[in-house]
């Protein structure tokens, strides 16, 4: 069988539009013939360098009210349940960890679901260790040895490239979908778009 | 007849995906069933309570790069052309300040569509009073008398009362568009979710 076209999937365990498209995008890739990659990272350093401490949606009042009320209408249009967790943002570091280890293991996405969903889902916390050890164990992996390679020096190290990939890449939020020839779509909204343009269904005149 | 449901589309002549929206709302509202009243307002006055002196997309480099590329495809994919006036943003004082003239006018969304195509379409300025009144003109209008009443302290002010509204309202960006109810949407790829919601059609559990 040929291999399908792939695209890469960065998402942040605290974006709220992240958690609509890793809960869709397996279903939406099945139907368009794609496979997916998928790429957890870590938005804040990024922001970071754009002189954000803290994520946009609190920096600008009107635009996180806003932000939370699409999230209402959309998570209901897709069927999805949601919940804000306090804090918002969630510090992601020990969730990214782990889900870096597993991004291309097969229970690397089903990990990255269970976070999202008790995030966004439960509104409950992943910021300490000891949850993410308990949604490690809850996937039917051996939370010992993940949580010690999770926080490994290799590990650290991969992710620390990881975050020095997405800048050099130009990415700035997330969900970011690459497809394999570098073309770029940022938003849950472009998910479509970005697999159409994956099976070579591209707007005419664009090259 | 039935009076159809109406939604309040804001725009801003600078704005890149204003002019995706300016192009298709007729007729996506004509499909939908739905009235759409004009709202040309600045958005300076706004991103500057921000602490913007400029387009978001000039402040954020990375940012920037993305959403031209991202309005190549979506020109090329609703078959619209696509040229980047400079400068970038352009200031459209004048253009807001006649367009406001006629809002709730018939040659209102006539004039705004010529101002979307001359910047975007043409890649001209619509800086210059004179390029406004060329404008004016083109549309079928007595330009010596559009461009005093334009100018006058009246509309000036009514301007202001417009920025004040958009403030007040909760608007941090361009096109945004208002139901009725008083639901809010923003952005080029929420005009069908907008419509949608204007008919009554909502996502289930949405209150």
């Amino acid at each position: 069988m040929a291999r399908l076209p792939v695209i890469e999937f960065w998402y942040e365990f605290a974006s709220t539009y992240s958690y609509l498209s890793a809960m869709r995008i397996e279903d939406a890739a099945t139907a368009a013939g794609v496979d997916i990659r998928w790429r957890p990272f870590l938005l804040g350093p990024i922001f970071s360098t754009q002189g954000w401490n803290t994520s946009p949606f609190n920096i600008y009042p009107a635009k996180g009210r806003y932000m939370w009320r699409d999230m209402e209408r959309e998570a209901a249009r897709t069927g999805l349940r949601l919940r804000r967790p306090a804090p918002f943002p969630q510090n992601s570091l020990t969730a990214t960890r782990v889900a870096l280890l597993g991004a291309d293991e097969p229970w690397g996405p089903t990990f990255s679901r269970a976070v999202f969903d008790k995030a966004f889902g439960e509104g409950l916390s992943i910021e300490e260790p000891s949850a993410i050890r308990d949604l490690v164990a809850l996937v039917g992996l051996d939370s010992d040895s993940i949580m010690r390679n999770a926080t490994a020096e290799a590990n650290k190290t991969r992710l620390r490239a990881v975050t020095e990939e997405a800048r050099s890449r130009g990415l700035f939020g997330a969900p970011t979908f690459f497809t394999e020839d570098g073309e770029m779509f940022w938003g849950n909204d472009r998910l479509d778009q970005a697999l159409a343009w994956a099976t070579g269904d591209r707007p005419s005149g664009v090259r």
